[in-house]
């Protein structure tokens, strides 16, 4: 009996053995791709699913490096994690790119989710005692590039926050941009009784400014739901909007002593419920899940607007990296200790340029992110910077032009003419604010590819993005 | 000292006392609004508003007991409750009822907030001697009346939902509106493995029925949420559609034993999930702390779009007076303990017709209501129905024709043109449906009245439904 009973417990224990291997063996990685509008979040997941699902069909991944061992076994969709979150339009993009005349996905205004198993061989190793197929979840979070620029601001208090916007509405490309809401805000009484209303219209109106600010081409806007508000649309906790230091001055007003009931205090108390209603709930439910994060940056339309817009993404990708500061003692670390391993920075549409200048465009990426960049090093957190196109809209060619041999890109433009040029050189770092005076970037906009029936999507390094943001978790 | 110390002892009790008691006297009131689409409601709000913040100035209020009491100090708008919630538009809609030509507010397309304060003399009694003032907050929500009909879908499970829908699928006035979608779900694989991408698309199309429906003056539509999806706009738990008791039958679907993995299986989780994640947080962090409701109830526009309308308007409202089934040993009662003690139905737009139709106006509503109403009077709740014109858009005069004197309709048409006619006799119940083979109605609609500086809105028994729901607590 007690044998019969120690060869059972055994059994037992081996099978309990094996099956908690199984599990160790599932792994999962919660990637967030976000980028600010227009980046190509979009068209990035698109092709991200696209190159997976059709892994070992017809997509070309030779940088895969799972893939190039031949030990992918099947990749396909599942349900998402959350089902109050939207669900990524894959099917629609395919459809679109896949009509005559093919379309650009559309972008997203908020959070979509999708999640993909990815069914593995194991490396041999110790995983091979007691489990030969692994699975990969793979969580894939969209979101808008603008809500990661509010984080920075849990940091700050109203004071800090207005130094840094109320200086911005006054620097020279942006001054004639927010002339009526500064004249509005000039004139506001913030010791007077708390209007809401008045509040209400002045905020729009400063919302108004950053949404020009947008379309002129400057990147570094806030708060970020100013800009795409969904279901906050005429909410009071988006009420509220900088004041400068000199008005404070002017008008007596001291942020230690606000009287309450006036004006000054339901603004500080609008920003607060800011910080505590919107930015805290989005980090707590989405941020600090992620465990890996690509930031798409296009930093060929930056260079294209000119100098104000270049500057003023490098000081957003400055701000934001700011969200990634994990060791730096502030009130970030405490709230939300993410745990992010790996950080992608990618400068998208890189079908735009010649391949001779892709690694100029590397090195400008490179050189907006460089300080920033060090800390997080420091920290532990593996970053990289690349350049993808994820869906390639040009070829590339060599023509004769004056008897001169050169590298060229063959696209259609939007209109559907055919385009071949060279788009010209891409600086390693930022060009001095003089260059611009003499000389524009002209980067080239293409139309869409047409997807044929059983292609994978053409791209430019997807398949070293893939790699670096999966292979350690498919041995 | 011993005396000295009683002495402080009981003026501290006297000051307590006097504080528990002015505590006392604010009173609160959770005012919710709402209604089918078109009912009304903004314009309801505008008006309820206007006339309360105008009460001791313009309004004309005679039937408001507490104004005619003289009692009614002063009201004002104050920070409203959820700052997140978005603020209800009062000030736009009043500019907009001000400008030439005036324009009727723009209808909200989810929940807006706003919050009165009403100062008031006390009458005499107990309260005298605590505090000669009492201050009522009134807290005004405005939801979509939508959102209402999907309460009682937390007492039903997916069979029973199914058979409810389905069937309304296959009604006569119905079935061509739902041909499409009805095809793609009897082509369902039931057990086949579940393609959320396919169910997706079907219930897409679901959604499209529905808004068909509604524009061909259903009322009585579901899920709420799929005809206003706000943030859940492409989310998976939006993604389900009722199939038929044959279907199941046909490819021998047991409800009760599901195949994980199943397209069915996937419904019913979704049928689920949206009760869960969708239905229970509005009624948890909304409904359940409503006091009192007004329910608007557009008979005209019914009546105006013939028999299918208003009979499917009837049954909306037999479906969302389940909502309010207090007493009934419901999953709704254990999950909400609802406390509202007073519910009002109002028939919206009564200055459409001649003031000797308004109490078929009031009949009419009432036989709509009757059996419903027999049940809540039953559980001790107050319901009174009535009509108001809340933002009154026409003149009452009498007119010759044809040698006969008969009351007449003066208002504006859309077009700007002058319009005076007799729109004809309200019928006291829903005739019968050859009644409608043989006529039609056509009750007028009219243009926004203009407003001018420093008057109330014009209104038809706004202070009697005023009276109604505040006079009790301004006691």
């Amino acid at each position: 009996m007690a044998t019969a009973n120690s060869v059972q417990f055994i059994t037992k224990l081996t099978q309990k053995t094996k099956l908690a291997g199984a599990r160790l063996a599932d792994k999962h990685i919660n990637l967030a791709v976000t980028g600010l509008s227009q980046s190509g979040k979009t068209a990035f997941i698109t092709s991200l699913m696209n190159q997976l699902l059709e892994v070992n069909e017809n997509a070309q991944l030779p940088f895969f490096s799972t893939h190039r061992e031949a030990r992918i076994i099947g990749v396909k969709r599942s349900a998402q994690m959350d089902v109050t979150t939207s669900r990524f339009a894959y099917e629609d993009a395919i459809e679109g790119l896949s009509k005559y005349p093919a379309s650009w996905p559309q972008s997203t205004r908020g959070i979509s989710q999708v999640r993909l198993l990815i069914r593995y061989k194991k490396k041999s190793g110790i995983g091979k005692w007691l489990s030969e197929d692994g699975c990969l979840t793979l969580d894939i979070t969209d979101y808008p590039g603008e809500w990661l620029l509010d984080l920075p601001l849990l940091d700050m208090d109203f004071s800090t926050w207005c130094e840094h916007s109320a200086k911005e509405m006054r620097e020279t490309k942006r001054l004639e941009l927010s002339n009526q809401v500064r004249t509005q805000i000039d004139k506001l009484d913030l010791n007077g009784p708390s209007d809401e209303s008045l509040l209400q219209k002045i905020a729009e109106n400063y919302a108004d400014y950053l949404k020009q600010c947008q379309l002129a081409g400057f990147q570094l806007l806030q708060p970020g739901r100013f800009l795409l508000p969904g279901e906050l649309a005429g909410a009071p906790v988006l009420h509220f909007f900088p004041v400068s230091q000199s008005q404070l001055n002017m008008q007596n007003v001291d942020l230690n002593k606000l009287h309450k009931g006036s004006n000054i205090a339901l603004l500080v108390e609008r920003f607060e419920q800011y910080k505590q209603r919107v930015i805290q709930p989005f980090y707590q439910q989405h941020f600090k899940r992620f465990d890996r994060q690509i930031i798409l940056v296009d930093c060929l339309g930056a260079l294209n607007r000119g100098y104000h817009s270049y500057h003023d993404l490098q000081k957003a990708l400055t701000w934001l990296m700011g969200s990634f500061a994990y060791g730096s003692s502030n009130i970030l670390k405490r709230l939300f200790k993410p745990k992010i391993d790996k950080l992608i920075f990618a400068a998208s549409k890189a079908d735009h340029i010649t391949p001779d200048q892709q690694s100029n465009l590397v090195k400008l990426l490179d050189s907006m992110l460089r300080d920033a960049r060090k800390q997080l090093q420091f920290e532990g957190v593996v970053t990289e910077s690349t350049l993808i196109a994820a869906i390639k809209a040009s070829k590339h060619g060599r023509t004769k032009i004056d008897g001169e041999d050169i590298a060229v890109v063959q696209g259609v433009t939007a209109d559907g003419q055919n385009l071949t040029l060279f788009p010209g050189e891409v600086p390693m770092q930022c060009p001095l604010p003089q260059f611009w005076d003499k000389q524009k970037f002209a980067f080239p906009q293409f139309a869409a590819p047409q997807l044929k029936a059983g292609d994978a999507l053409p791209h430019i390094r997807m398949d070293q993005v893939i790699d670096f943001m999966l292979a350690d978790k498919l041995q």
